[in-house]
């Protein structure tokens, strides 16, 4: 199936927004089978939306747009769909409905009159209800349904959930797929052509699909199944996933939904540890990841951000350890971890040194980071060299730091 | 003049990347006076490209492409080009030897062969050299000029310094401007609309023009001026500057490549003053936003993050600040501020508590922010309360810590 996105907004046009709609979408294509030729971002014009989904309907099976449902004059892609099929816009009364209650039960007050138009569709069209927004979608097929046109509204998360619960099932019925699921595992410490490797012949395997993709908070492997039903591919990924786990043990620490600071902070709880950290390096970007996770105030301490070095001496460095080894240096980095967890009381700590850049400091090379943690008196340490820019260094710092406790943690 | 974008490769419609060349190139076009009609993600398939330069020659008046200029089978844009008008690539002998000395020079090794590819163009085109990679740019136009076509590469940097120093100028000409030439004045502590109303008639000004743009490190405002040479141009931003600078001076920080972090830590060095932070609410992000400047370590001595009551106190902040006011309060923020100096033994500091949420600290809402700052013993604080995500919260927080010690140390 030949697939293609438009995406509708003068605010593209003008730069305003970026199109993280188009790359959501067609990153979700490849699992269904279709093929995406072509995404385009067209302003708010009725006539160049109908001249693009003209075009569309001639050479893509399937034209999936974002954007101009609104309740506004500007929002005309409603308007362009009908100017294209020959067919007025028809008031769906159970939809008027339910976006008046919509309306008196989100916000508190009554539907503004305008908003009427976005309970319209043309008669062969259908409507997909949003439950979280006043713009709910349109499905509109022709030619038995050879050709499809989907319409999703632009607010991100409205458009996402959407998609998710509404017209993947769909498209998955259409491509004969029957149904189609996907589970995320996330991995830390391993590069991606190292992930690859270790899954070996695994990526070559065609039901269940197994993909890798480069994050910022590691590498995500993706295992997509299509089964009649649901419940029949999650089970080909159930029996599928022991394989990959077994391959990636050492890195895996959770699915789609588990951030690596929420991860870190459950081992804490469920093993009764506090945690401190303190920071040259990084500059206080590993105390804000560890505080992304919500109640991180439960096990979380403190941290210092040490950059000079009476700052590390007032924590608790040894003038001794700073003398023989200077600001920078592995073993300076463990008595920094040490001095961390005494200062603040807490039972882990995690500390890091290195040189940003830009720029060397004396010997020491831009890109060197040390990263160490100390458990309970137990010592673990990293070094590596990261050729990159300096908010870049701060990011991957704060990463190893936390994979170096993560990776303590989970084997108690 | 109406325009379209036109960027090239596989990886946009795969979702492994995000087309922020296109956002950035739109950006650029309404100070030209260039109309954007069109975006279009198209994959590395020579039929559809030729069928996209094909259409873009019939509904604009310029296609302006990124990517597919690599050295690859895969890298079609030249070929499609070549279709279109029916011409045949010619290696051009200047280009070739320039390629040539750019491998040698820059990549220490000869030029592989494939690579003679980049230096063809067809006949009736010109290049556009690329002093920092390997794909040069091709200019192309035909009907004496009221059609072109710019190639560029898809690398970032290596676009917008060719868009910049060669495109621009050209486009300028075209459009008879003669030259464009823009100026970007940075505002924090304000909000776009104050801004604007702030701004008054000057926001209606036709040349220079004016225009406001809310950023992620404060309010962007544009001015933009037209004129026979640069240096008009120039004479024409320089005598209306002032009359801007007049309506938001309390707000201004700096000019296009100045970050807020390097100003403020350029006020620092000036004054000689040393600094440090104390967070809870912002978890880091404030330590992690200073340390963003190279060079922040001349004047940040460090910074705590206090999550804990205990790790207040042990700061510094007199128990009964805590008992009085509890943790989470204006006059517990000043004192932490204070504590923050003396521990650290700064000139100045800064320190912020808060709720982050998600969910009330007990009678706290969630989003309540106080900021505090303390420069060689005098007090400024500020309280708020933002409606929005644990994430944005803490940038938000980061960025008023940092506008706080701004404002104090601009008017010394």
């Amino acid at each position: 199936m030949k697939a293609e996105i438009l995406s509708v907004g003068t605010e593209l046009l003008l730069g305003t927004i970026l199109d993280t709609n188009a790359n959501y979408i067609a990153q979700q294509l490849p699992p269904l089978g279709i093929d995406l030729y072509y995404i385009s971002a067209i302003g708010d014009n009725r006539q160049r939306l109908a001249d693009a989904f003209r075009r569309g309907l001639e050479r893509s099976d399937l034209v999936i747009v974002t954007g101009g449902l609104g309740p506004t004059e500007d929002d005309l892609t409603r308007e362009a769909i009908s100017d294209v099929f020959g067919e007025p816009l028809e008031v769906r009364p159970e939809l008027e409905a339910q976006l008046r209650e919509f309306f008196a039960r989100r916000r508190g007050r009554p539907m503004p009159e305008r908003n009427v138009k976005q309970a319209t569709t043309i008669r062969s069209g259908t409507y997909l209800p949003n439950p979280i927004g006043t713009a709910p979608g349109w499905w509109v097929e022709r030619d038995g349904g050879a050709r499809t046109i989907v319409a999703m509204p632009g607010v991100p998360h409205e458009m996402r959930k959407m998609w998710e619960e509404q017209v993947v099932p769909r498209l998955a019925r259409k491509v004969g797929a029957g149904a189609i699921v996907s589970r995320t595992l996330k991995l830390i410490g391993i590069g991606e052509s190292h992930a690859e490797e270790a899954l070996g012949e695994l990526v070559r395997s065609t039901n269940p699909t197994l993909a890798t993709y480069a994050k910022s908070d590691g590498i995500h492997l993706r295992i997509t199944a299509k089964a009649e039903t649901a419940e029949a591919a999650t089970r080909l990924i159930d029996a599928f996933e022991p394989a990959v786990q077994e391959r990636v043990e050492p890195w895996f620490y959770g699915y789609e939904a588990d951030s690596l600071p929420a991860v870190v902070g459950g081992l804490l709880r469920r093993h009764g540890l506090s945690l401190a950290v303190a920071e040259s390096a990084t500059g206080g970007r590993l105390a804000d990841l560890i505080t992304e996770a919500a109640g991180a105030s439960d096990y979380f301490l403190g941290g210092s951000v040490v950059y000079s070095r009476e700052a590390k001496a007032r924590l608790g460095v040894p003038s001794g350890v700073l003398d023989a080894h200077g600001t920078i240096a592995l073993e300076t980095t463990r008595a920094l971890a040490s001095a961390a967890r005494a200062y603040f009381r807490a039972d882990a700590a995690i500390a890091t040194t290195g040189v940003a850049g830009p720029g060397a400091a004396g010997e020491i090379p831009e890109g060197t980071l040390y990263v160490a943690v100390d458990v309970e008196g137990a010592l673990h340490e990293q070094a590596t060299r990261y050729s990159t820019t300096r908010t870049e260094f701060k990011r991957r710092g704060a990463l190893d730091g936390l994979y170096l406790l993560w990776r303590e943690l989970r084997s108690r």
